[in-house]
């Protein structure tokens, strides 16, 4: 499995992936999913990938032979990042139209996903998500993260601490927390950790880390943050435990239950089935 | 969707669980997923479900039946929680078997999971999570929770918070914290909440709270929290960013790649494809 997640506030981005491969619990490897492929002073590019692994490599591949090649479209001489996107879109869509079917024929997973952070010089900086088909959608100031890979972990410190008036520095310590408590509840995502900090107008990336398993920083991160955590929920105020006049649910649920499929009616069993899923 | 979880400690059981059920995103109602089958003084027992809600309620039925009826095994004759646990496996079984091959027809989700908490005289408190084929695991102090339904938004918490020695009513806050986290990621999990809280050798449930949405104190925590998660993560001490020696992803991934595939070979790819997976 994999997480990423990129970050987009009003004074530039943040961008974060964690670097195990696996197939199958037994068969864990360490490969990077952040790249850069900025051109110093006049673009900052950064792309994330998930997904399986044959797909994310041959995707990058291709990328950097266009820019070797100065294909008539490359990241390097895109007019845009939404240009950037649709052509990042297209390579996907070059390589599953090359293994989709092979892959398929074995039940083999062929989905993968990317994120794309950057700026280039006369815009503003811009976050995406290219799908697996091709199509993408664009961070916005109400939301302004995206991630790929096993998201659900990572999201609620996100969805709490983050707007986009965050000072980027606290961003990127929110991206790392939203790693670590990914990390935390699954083993499939792992270390090194590759962070970036892209500050806005700067058409460089200056702030790298690369953290690996062991990191003073992250130790010292996770611990910080857990003995934080737990204080905030013991120093929440007391539950106010209601003394009467309380139903309990089973109550008031069996008030309710009135036998309405008398006769073995099939159809009707499947529209209850579908009305209703908790 | 659902979230359920029940917690155990060494001074008792806390259960938890939302009231939202759907049919799509359209299709919004709500139905208690928490019931009390206590009997006052000698046993306690709670039970949290989720899945198809009319396996569900078919569930919850039946063991009321047999509870009026005496039947020769019921919740208030088992001698242990193993053998109520064992039971209400072979509940889901009965009513997998009546309906399962009609809802499979029409492509209809047919699985449902249960929590079981209590304590009955004589014996220690437990907690077990009873799947959907009727088998079941048991929390220990080493893992002292479980959860069914959306799982992965409230387990950070958790994973961070608690442990076997945590106080009762620390973990009471720790489950609405999970909750809280699971219904601000997810909107089919929602309000009211039940939640009871059990302290062991007690044999009778005395902390019952159903917060309905816009309760007060639900709005509290919910504000309490966020702010101290956003002061945590400020507070965090700062990212010593890498100033040299550091290598992009790319170029470490780049010195790596070699064209290992120079004729097309379908079983060379599946198996790269198998191999790894980000």
């Amino acid at each position: 499995m994999t997480y990423c997640l990129g970050i987009i506030t009003n004074s530039g981005l943040v961008m974060a992936a964690d670097s195990r491969t696996h197939a199958g619990i037994d068969n864990i490897s360490t490969y990077p999913k952040l790249f850069d492929f900025s051109v110093s002073g006049e673009r900052a590019i950064v792309i994330c990938t998930s997904g399986s692994l044959s797909l994310t490599q041959g995707v990058v591949t291709r990328i950097h032979r266009d820019i070797q090649a100065q294909a008539a479209v490359n990241l390097h001489n895109c007019a845009t990042l939404y240009d950037m996107a649709s052509y990042l879109g297209g390579k996907i869509r070059e390589i599953q139209e090359q293994d989709r079917a092979w892959l398929k024929k074995d039940g083999i997973d062929f989905s993968c996903r990317l994120l794309l952070g950057g700026q280039i010089q006369g815009s503003e900086p811009e976050l995406f998500l290219i799908y697996n088909q091709g199509n993408f959608i664009q961070a916005t100031s109400e939301t302004p993260f995206l991630q790929i890979g096993d998201t659900k972990y990572g999201k609620p410190i996100l969805d709490c601490t983050l707007t986009y008036e965050t000072p980027l520095n606290v961003a990127a310590k929110c991206a790392l927390l939203s790693l670590h408590s990914t990390m935390r509840s699954n083993l499939s995502v792992g270390p090194p950790i590759d962070l970036i900090m892209y500050a806005a107008n700067s058409f460089e990336i200056k702030h790298r880390l690369h953290l690996c398993l062991g990191d003073p920083y992250l130790l010292v991160m996770s611990q910080l943050w857990e003995n934080a955590l737990k204080q905030a929920s013991e120093q929440l105020s007391e539950i106010n435990w209601q003394q009467d006049g309380y139903h309990l649910p089973n109550e008031r649920y069996n008030s309710r239950i009135t036998p309405t499929v008398t006769s073995f009616d099939p159809k009707s069993l499947m529209l209850q089935a579908e009305d209703e899923r908790e």
